[in-house]
């Protein structure tokens, strides 16, 4: 996790320099791991970042809010430990809540879009009816490009050819570049804030943008609690996700909910991310197979009832052979 | 408001007309200005719309609430008029979450991405990932395209010259229309479902569709309270929101609200849209202007302490000039 | 589920048999099984009940807000239905957002402390600050009357001896009686507004209420859209929710949930009521059991790292004997 | 602010010491003056507190959110007092979000029913399902027992004699303690666990609670950003607000808030709770009298439209007798 930073001005990365040599006391639960990463950016695609901006509780905290206690709750990290796994798994949430973090965020807008359907979070995003965006956008590495999924109408399939991938990566720099370069002569300003032609106007930022295509990256400042970051992960981090926006929540979850809160990370590996939810006819199969009766598939599956696809499933999950 | 459907493909108008010639019969509250509008389209830009799919409630819905009556709350008209007015003037706000409303939406991605930032609604939106994206993109009317402002960093100034609009349409147009063939080229899919080109995959429709710019149609369903509601449209109706999201928040008050709930209507015009929040400054000001020290501009905006520029606000609303 | 109607007065009752009795034509979604429920209250408890005021949508408002649609969604039922399994299967619960319903809810206070920790709902109640409360408390019956249980710090065990649980009803309703016989004396006015005793001014009601125990009886409003329910209602129709709530939650989702969205409803319980969640660890051990290492449950318990606690829960749910 | 301990035990005070004790080191933004406050209780009511626990951000977090900046926002203090004060003023509300603040706080129980009301904050409550409460309960002073108001069906009047004052307080007290000693009969169970009565179960806590009345102390755990508590702030340390939870209004927005952002805290005093909400019929009286027709003010009164209600309301904001 090397954090490069040719992705920063050398002004922002002084004003990040400066932040990450402040230091202060405080009385405030702090963790040291996080502390180590606060400010520095992760990067993520080949434009994109996602750092640690500000944070507020620890595991500790959790424990705290479930106990309504006037100290830190419990002395013994064991204690700590069983309490935020009990906690989690019978999804009494509201002491997760009690944890904040605040990251910023540098993304493609069309996976910004996926993002923020998530409503329980606090964004602060860069605006392009104020400012003017950078020349940046995002174009997929080959090996990411795939085919439509022949099985899953909302999925990737195939690796695209190596001829058909470069094909697609031209196209998608050329629009962009277009995009871009018809984005400026809209706005007709430059950076220093002189009009290149001088016979024009030029076009209001709030109107130039929308010539502007969906790979061009913005950011924003992200608020949340770590209950919905959770639940945030738990559908962002999982297989059925869009890969650009699985990175970012695969960085979140190993590089940064890890580090800030260890216990709390491991029980929403437990009984989250790697649980199984099986419903009320995959219990009544999986009753039977353990009870024994292994070799009466086809009957099984119709006495339960489910679906030809829940059923896969389930013999996935249950790493059997169909 | 004459609805025109060019918009609509024959089996969208063919189902729309199947939802507005059924009739059902129902205890519920029901308002029959707005069974009048229901399912129907209201046209904004060049191709979008809203259409009331669904509502919930009455202005006699709002009196009931706040009365936690058993029946319908009052029998008079005046009555509930006088009491929503009251409601809505002090800011008891809970009686207004009692109606809902639900909207089908087709606008701009750029606007999309101003109005879902409203966090207090339910969305479900079409699907790129998971469907094609239609050849519809916005092109502003000359009228509307303008300059940056000079005073206003985020808003228009002067409407630009014929010649330098036409370019820009043309411009917007050209680059919408280059970047729809190459969306098409990436996904190499027809309506139909072949490929057109054999010897290429096509790209997964989620990474196809970042090549299109901001100005494209999107829709969505769209479901919110009547207190969020107006909420969003006393900023999003506002001379400061942007043109493209200020059209659909005025239709949605003046052909949906107003026919709905008039006298919630009439109470937010009154409290809410049209009204004045002074500053404790500003207060001092109006106190002092109306016990007669007119002459003493000067000194009253020493005394107040107030900024030059809201200075400016305050003369503008009390119409006097500076 | 014959509604009575002794906790209503006869003016209330009016008020509802005329809503009962209106009859409006519309174009919205209807549904005839719930229209026949509407108003009604469904008797809870002692004195509390819930009844539907409003509802909006039904399954093929799911179906429709999950395809954008134009119109209706799809056109068979077996279509809708499958796509409702699918989508509460896999955890799009946006659809179900689109349906919404209002509920007038009768609860004792220490009941309605409960069910307000669910923040996702509009809420209107009683005002106490405006308002006399009625003389009506909750008394459980003796064999609900339970002592603390040994195993679960936050359950009820053994049920109370006949004699015991006399003494508790006794105690309780004495207690309860005093308070509201204070409550009266405190606020000094009677129902048509004189003052019983002339030397004393009363206590303003927002004060005097604080004299009342939490068994009263208050009442709200409540509206709250069709996923936010099904949460609700998976949490507190759940055996370990406390039984004062548990009871409104299974009336609301047997009486009401079922014939408003019949398919939501089924799939609800499949995928979710009756569902389980079973630990990464635990699946490590489900599929050894399934491969046949029934004999070495020893072993699988060690390997697999759960707690003696969840042991005991997964072999429940497998129906095994330890 | 001298904050006493008594309410607190010894073991609640040496564990409120260690963490008053404790020192780390943090790259966060950090407060001292809010350092200096951190864990201590403010006294409130007769048993009442609330006391800061953990806190994210400063009034420098809110440039930073506002500017997307990848440092500290701006350098100069007043340039951020501007863009504070420019932000409060335009209601651009997203940058407060960005503070977040942890408080837990002791309140009688009808004050937290108030309390909960507003839905955008984290709570976690002490469980009377789980634990047994305190013997602590609401009386209040005699100065704040009121009368019902003769104006305002929602608030006080005259304060009681002396005399009726002390019949309250007594009536209070009894009733209170005798809720309390049932409770512990209802309970059978001693602190130290054993039963008093060795012939009776006890009842559960889930339902031996149910005695207590309204006026008992609860606490929790109350997490907020700093929007959303400006908001809670502006309704609750507002005049109409019951006395009860006004204290906790007032003590946060002045103990807390002033100390933690002193630039939000002056913007919102200006902006917010000293400011006037003028109606569209109030504004065009007030352009009327600042224009110089102060002799007309009946004609005015009727021009303008506005009742009888809020002309009293305006000339009070306005300082004019009438």
């Amino acid at each position: 996790m090397g954090a490069t930073t040719d992705f920063m001005t050398p002004e922002q990365r002084a004003e990040l320099e400066a932040l990450r040599a402040q230091r202060y006391e405080t009385k405030r639960a702090t963790v040291p791991a996080l502390e180590d990463l606060l400010y520095t950016p992760v990067p993520i695609l080949d434009h994109g970042f996602v750092r640690v901006v500000d944070y507020m509780g620890d595991d500790g905290a959790i424990v705290q809010a479930a106990r309504v206690s006037y100290g830190r709750g419990t002395r013994r990290l064991s204690d700590d430990r069983g309490l935020i796994r009990y906690l989690m798994r019978h999804r009494h949430t509201t002491p997760f809540e009690m944890c904040e973090i605040k990251l910023h965020v540098k993304l493609p807008i069309f996976i910004a879009r996926q993002w923020i359907r998530h409503r329980t979070a606090n964004v602060n995003e860069y605006s392009a009816r104020y400012s003017i965006l950078d020349r940046e956008f995002y174009i997929p590495d080959a090996e990411v490009l795939r085919a439509q999924s022949q099985t899953n109408r909302q999925g990737r399939g195939e690796q695209l050819s190596p001829d058909e991938a470069a094909r697609v990566q031209e196209l998608l720099r050329e629009d962009a570049e277009r995009a871009y370069a018809h984005y400026e002569e809209l706005l007709n300003e430059s950076p220093a804030g002189e009009s290149p032609d001088e016979e024009q106007s030029g076009l209001a930022r709030e109107l130039a943008r929308m010539n502007l295509s969906l790979n061009f990256y913005t950011q924003w400042y992200w608020k949340i609690d770590l209950h919905n970051l959770l639940h945030f992960l738990s559908l962002r981090a999982d297989d059925h996700a869009q890969y650009e926006i699985r990175v970012y929540a695969e960085a979140i979850l190993e590089h940064i909910v890890q580090p800030w809160v260890p216990f709390a990370y491991e029980a929403f590996c437990d009984y989250r991310m790697n649980s199984g939810n099986l419903s009320a006819g995959a219990l009544s199969v999986v009753r039977a197979l353990v009870a024994g009766r292994r070799a009466e598939a086809d009957a099984l599956r119709k006495e339960s009832g489910i679906s030809a696809r829940e059923w896969r499933e389930l013999m996935a999950t249950l790493e059997l052979d169909e």
